[in-house]
This record gives C-alpha cells, structure tokens and sequence, in this order.
C-alpha cells in the first residue's frame, strides 16, 4: 500500500511539473511580455509628446539607444538631453497655433520574444494641429521602427529603437519587408 | 515511510501551492485585464460610431461617469439618451455626403491595475469622410482620455472617462504629462 | 494512516486539477489568444505594405478566404496571386512620389474567442505619401474588417477577412454595429 501511495505522490508530481508549466507555458508568457511591451510603449508616447524627459529615458535600458532622424544616442543622460532638441525640432510655439500638440501613435505590432529578450517592429504615425483656424488637423509624417528589448529586473526597456520615416528621405524604410523573418 | 510519504505530500502541496498562484501571478493578471479592458475600448468606439446607443452605455459601470465636450453624464440611463446628442453633433447627413462615416480610434494604453480598480490614459483620434468627391478623408479631431475602470462581476467597465481634445480650446490637454505617475 | 495518506494524495490531486484549469482559465486563454492574433495582424500589415505575397498568404488558413474590394479570393494560392493586383492598385510608382510608401493600420480589436475559433471585429486605415513635395501625407482610406480566425497545429490564422471601406461605395458598412453580439 505504501508503494502505491509512493507511486501515487510521484505521478501526482510529474502531473503538477508538466501542468503547471503548461500554465506558465511560452503562450502564457507571450501574452504578459507583450502587454508589457505595449504599456512601455504608450508611457513613451505621452513621455515624447509631454516633453517629460526624465520619464521618456526612463524606458530605456541603461546603455540602450535611440536612433532617428537626429543620431544614434546611447545612454539615458543623453537620451535626456536628446529630447531638448526634440522640443525645439517639435516647435512647440508653432505658426498658426501657438500651443500646437504634436502626438505620436505607434501600432501594428509584430514581437518576438526569447527569454530576456524581445524584438519588434512596429508602424508610427503623428498627428499635428498647427493649422490656420477651421482647418482639419494633418498627419504629419509616418514609417515604422525595429526594435530591440530587454528584461531587466522584472521590467521590459528599449534596448534599441530605429525609427524609420516615410516623410525624409534619409529614414525611408528598406525595401525588403522587415518583419520578413519575425513571428513565424 | 508512512511519514515519508506525508512528508512528500505536504511538500507537493506547498510547491503546488507556489507554482500555481505563481502561474496567475501579477503579471498573468495583468496581460488579462489588459486585454480586457482593450476589448471594452473597441466595443465603445464600435457603438459610438454605429449609433448604438445601448452598447455604448453598457460599457460603463450602472454609476460610471462620462466627461466630454457636452458636460460630465453620470449614469447608464442619461449616457443613452446623451448618445442622442452626439448623433446630432456628429452629423449624420453631411455637408458633401449623404451617409458620411465618422471612426473614432483608440491606441498608446498606459494601463496601470490594482486589484479590481485599473486607472489609464489613451489617444484617440477620429477620421471622417464628409469630403468633396475624390477628396481624401479628413482627421477631424484628436486628444488624450483619462480613465478609470472598475471590475464587476469579473468585467471590467469604465468608472470614469474623461476626454480631452486638442482641437476644442475648452479641451486641451493639460502641460504635464498625464501618464506621469502611471505604469512605473 | 495509511487511508488518510490516500485521502491527502486525491485531495491534492483534486485540488491541483482546479487550482491549475485556473491557472489556464478562459481568461487567462483570452489574453494569450488575442496577443496572438494582434501579432498575426501586424505580420500581414507588414507583409501587405511592402509586398511580401507569401508572408501575406501565410497568414491564412490554408483554405482562407480574403473578401475585399476586387472579390472574394480563397486559399493560399490564389491570394499569393491576389498581391500582384494588389500591387498594381496600390500604385507603387506614384504621381508625385516616384517611391510612395503605403502604409495600412488595425486598430480597434473586438475579439471573441470560442476554443478553437475566433471572431472579431476592427477598423482599418491607410496613410499614403503620394503628395506634392512639401505637402502632408493623407489619409487614403478606412474602413471595418469582420475577421474569423481558426487555431490550427496552435497557431491563429484568418479563416476569413472581409475588408469595408467607407471610400468606396460598394463597401460601405451595414447601418447596424457589426461588433453588436460581440464581447457581452
């Protein structure tokens, strides 16, 4: 009997292993790194649109980097500065309306992720109302980014985000799909 | 061996106990309220331009509050009959089409959760097409939302939306970053 | 003892299989399965806008069918061709713009998950930088897609996409929400 009831206890341990970490299982996972992810990339957007630069550095790594129109910036004290200059580019006081709001969306998310680290491609657009009075607010500019993530203490960062913009020449986007080989 | 047995057992349930509210831990919670309450947004902004008065108040909770351009409407009852409102507002019939088509759009979540309360910020923006024929659709509007949410009965609904809109000089957003303290 | 060690081991065994159907309750199953089908979204987004005829098939049930503006297209075979017209129609020399970037967005996702099968409901739009030099972007179109999705070998794919686009009279919208019986 106390062979049976040994037997027992083990197969009840297998049974929990292999369940409990059908529970945790990549699916599972997935679905909590990627809201994460997502959350992380909203708090940039207000952090970008709000000229909050302590929190848009916030969301990078330590040593992550940020590549667009202006450079590549590694670090968040440079990041920080960075987004002085993003200010004065974003024309805060604009020509026809002189507290115009620039906002930045990022959709269309397609994310991969092993282990500790994820990689990402995304589209962005803008949306801008320095328009003459009655006018229709206008799109900006628009592309898409590629992305890279890391898990550090729990919490998702950017370790790498380059942004590609459809609207300037030098930032247009590759040819060849860049999701091409993400989410198979 | 009867105690070893016991001995096992206990163990077995204490990783048990582990592995399994580690398996519906915070963040597994999180990606689910999440998705939920992204779901509650789309089936908002799918009444809201359909004219389905009924859904649409069904997305808040019986005493959630709605604070838009129109005042602050507070209950299920006069949320129904604002959509009334709104209808009109929206122009149904246009200027230079018949059945003119508004979309309003909601992306960039900050959601933060606790327990059966979740409190966010959003984008939305809203597209129309009451347009010059072969004119391109106009974006009409856009602006931030802050929001809280409650659960009830294992659902979440809004609490609380309030909308900001930066082509309303009475709704602009405020100057510091209403994600600020959300999401860290 | 050894009775009330055997009491213990199916007790245990009881509470493991409730504690962890928990652990993968339809909640948790919900947010897995809607981050998987977002990211299968973005994938055929990225496929479309830069001509990837075999990564856009791919995210179709074998036998899936694509219902837009120019027919309904079945199976991976015939959407793959399907591309090509695509290509042509979205014109991708341009008038203004010898190299136009046409970029389509999903927002807006009401998703009901039944098993193995999905239905959902979302709005579409597309931004196209075919404009004089100096000149914004436009909004092209937009529009709804009711979408069914299939789990197949535990992979989401499109069992069938119908695309509405409020630009084109022949695929207007239904007057009635289309995400009504949705997500209650």
């Amino acid at each position: 009997m106390t062979k049976f009831l040994l037997a027992l206890a083990l197969i009840g341990a297998a049974t929990f292993a292999v369940g409990c970490s059908g529970g945790r299982s990549d699916n599972s996972n997935y679905a909590n790194d990627r809201a994460e992810i997502e959350n992380l990339q909203a708090r940039y957007l207000f952090a970008l649109d709000f000229n909050d630069g302590k929190t848009y550095a916030s969301v990078f790594a330590p040593d992550g980097e940020l590549d667009w129109a202006n450079g590549v910036i590694k670090g968040r004290e440079n990041i920080v500065n960075e987004t002085q200059i993003m200010k004065e580019k974003f024309a805060k006081g604009g020509k026809n309306n002189d507290k115009p709001s620039l906002r930045h969306f990022i959709t269309s998310n397609v994310i991969e992720v092993s282990g500790d680290r994820a990689v990402g491609r995304a589209y962005w657009f803008e949306l801008f109302n320095d328009v003459p009075a009655g006018a229709d607010p206008v799109v900006r500019a628009y592309g898409h980014s590629e992305d890279e993530y890391k898990k550090i203490d729990g919490h998702w960062l950017w370790a790498r985000r380059k942004i590609f913009n459809e609207m300037m020449a030098s930032r247009l986007a590759p040819a060849v799909n860049p999701a091409l080989s993400l989410g198979k």
